[in-house]
Formats: structure tokens, C-alpha cells, sequence
């Protein structure tokens, strides 16, 4: 009965994860088990191996295996420069997209007084601190276009008024391959709000 | 940048479980990352230890830690009664409706000629030997109502038809709760062909 309760136990671990239920989190331990030299065990290793080294940038918050991650340690990126974000996950897609060659700094989070989220929960404080340790000139924020991403993005922006750097955030509007029939009414509102000259 | 590379790794092997693309395999990881020591650790070390000890039961091909599985080894089990099923999840299916209390047996697929699937490859000579060995007078195929379930099913019947063991399917028909409206002509054509006194 210990393999039963064994793989029980598995599937409830892994129908907790994000996107999966209990169906489908039965589903994918049958796979694993058939597959289980080429997919089950390398993923027991991968999952103890990045379990047991991959720790949280402590200049920036990114994923890193050493205190400080390859993104801050790099010379490569261009300095003065930093781009706030959310959550790893952000900083991943501007990294994907590869359209900012700058440092990141992410919050781990927004604003949320429910939660007990406060500010000094989003390393603001840290990033007060490299705006003068790394002659930071540009502060772009990053947040999502949500309530709570635009409410954290006005809190920051009021905590680093005082240090003089200036301070962006992204634009706002029709994305790209948008069909304006399928869009919310805020964005064509912002869309036609922040209109430019063709 | 190794630890880049492992997440990258670790991504990739979660994005090949069925249900997972390479987005919500990405959410998941970072999931897991957040809950290292609740989610992260335990699913590595659950993972590596159903994988190190499960195996298919040499008897009736569930899933087991031992040579021979629990329902195979239950004294509490019906004898001379034996569902024959497609897949360890169908048997799981059973098992969590409650509804067969005899032993099972796990063909591992259903023909396919295509895929060089063969009878040797279902265990079907095994199934055999059991309704032999274990005095088996009832072999119900509980297998998954498609072209391909009911194919080997018929061959299966008439593997066993020498052996003079009586062999059932299970019933086609309305589901409970069915809405006949929402039915596909093939189940309602079953159903109506299979009608039986009010």
C-alpha cells in the first residue's frame, strides 16, 4: 500500500501547482512514471538541484545560484540604468523580448494593505539604496497595467522623488497586431488619451 | 549563468508533462522557486522516491512497489472475477468509483498496428495463463468506449474464447445526468439499440 499512498502524495504535490488540478495532475505522474528514466528522474534531479542552489539576487531580487546574479555581475549592461519590476516572471519577458539592456530591480510583488504588503515587503528601500550606490541617472517602471501594479508604481514613484533620478514608465496603448473591435474600453481610452502626432 | 541554465532545463522537462506548455510550465517552476521548502523540495525528493521504487505488478500490471501489487495480494478481493482495462488510470478510474471489488488486469494500451502495438505487447498471453491459474470464470473488458478500445476488446473476446470463461463489456448507453440534447448520435443510437424494459 506504501506505493500507493507514495504516488497519492505525488499527485497531491503536483496538483498544486499552477494550472494543473487534480485530473490533470494525476495525468502527468502517469506520464512521468512511464517515462520514468527520460522525464521523471532527471526531473527529480533538476528539481533538487535548482531547490538546493537558486537563491534571491541580494542586490536585485533575481533568481541567481550566487549572492549576486549574472544580470548585476555582467559588464556588458549598460549602467545608470534600472528597470523595476513586479516579479521574476517580468524580468524574464523583458528579457525574452530583449529590448532593455539595463539592470533590473524587482519588487517581489505590489502594494496590497489586505495581504499586509507594505513597502518595506518590495525592496524600495534597496532600491533607494543602489539609485546612489550605482549613480542610477533612470528609474523605468515596469509594473502591469493593473490597479494594483499602477497603484505600486505611483508609490514608488513618490518614494524616489526626493532622489533627483528620473523616472519613466511604460507606455500605454493598442498592442501591437490589436484589432481595436477586441480591445477594453481603458485601453482605447488610454490609447486615444496618449494619441502622438503621425 | 548556470543557475539560468538549470531553470531553463528545469522549464523544459516540466513542459513536456501533458497539460503544460512552455508558459505555464515557466509559472510553475517560479511557483515552486517561491515555495522551495513546502512545494519544491518535497515534489523533488516524492518524485525521486516513486520513481526509484514504483513498477508495473508482474501479475495484472498495476502499479506497485513490490513484485506483486496490493489489489493482486488483497485476500479481501473477489476471486474468479477479472476487468480487464486499457490503462493504469482506468484502473484508477475504477478503483475511485468504488464499484468492482474483484482483481484487475492492465493491457498497456490498445492495439495499434500503426504504432507496432501487438498483442504480445498487451499481455494478453498473461491474461491467459491468469484465467487459468487463478480460476477465473468472469472477465469483464472495461475498456474505453473508441474505435480503438472496442477493437481490442472484440480481440480479446475472441483470444479468450477457447477458454470458455464468460466475458462481458461494460454497458453503453446515457450517462447519468445526461441531457439527450447534448448527447452525440452515436451514444444515443447505443442507447436506443440497448433499450430495456421500463
Amino acid at each position: 500500500m506504501s506505493s500507493t499512498r507514495d504516488i497519492e502524495t505525488l499527485i497531491e504535490l503536483m496538483s498544486r501547482l499552477p494550472g494543473l488540478g487534480p485530473r490533470s495532475a494525476r495525468r502527468a505522474v502517469l506520464h512521468l512514471i512511464k517515462k520514468r528514466d527520460t522525464q521523471l528522474l532527471p526531473l527529480a534531479q533538476m528539481l533538487d538541484q535548482v531547490g538546493r542552489s537558486v537563491r534571491a539576487c541580494l542586490n536585485c531580487g533575481n533568481l541567481s545560484t550566487d549572492d549576486i546574479c549574472a544580470i548585476c555581475e555582467s559588464e556588458k549592461r549598460a549602467t545608470g540604468l534600472i528597470c523595476v519590476v513586479e516579479d521574476v516572471a517580468d524580468l524574464w519577458a523583458m528579457e525574452r523580448a530583449q529590448v532593455f539592456d539595463g539592470r533590473y530591480h524587482v519588487l517581489g510583488g505590489t502594494l496590497s494593505p489586505l495581504d499586509d504588503i507594505g513597502p518595506e515587503d518590495l525592496h524600495i528601500p534597496k532600491l533607494r539604496d543602489r539609485i546612489a550606490a550605482e549613480a542610477i541617472t533612470e528609474v523605468i517602471l515596469a509594473l502591469n497595467a493593473t490597479v494594483e501594479g499602477q497603484t505600486t508604481a505611483h508609490y514608488v514613484a513618490q518614494e524616489l522623488a526626493t532622489t533627483g533620478v528620473s523616472i519613466s514608465g511604460l507606455a500605454q496603448g493598442v498592442p501591437i497586431g490589436g484589432e481595436l473591435d477586441y480591445l477594453d474600453d481603458g485601453t482605447l481610452r488610454a490609447a486615444l488619451s496618449a494619441r502622438k502626432a503621425f
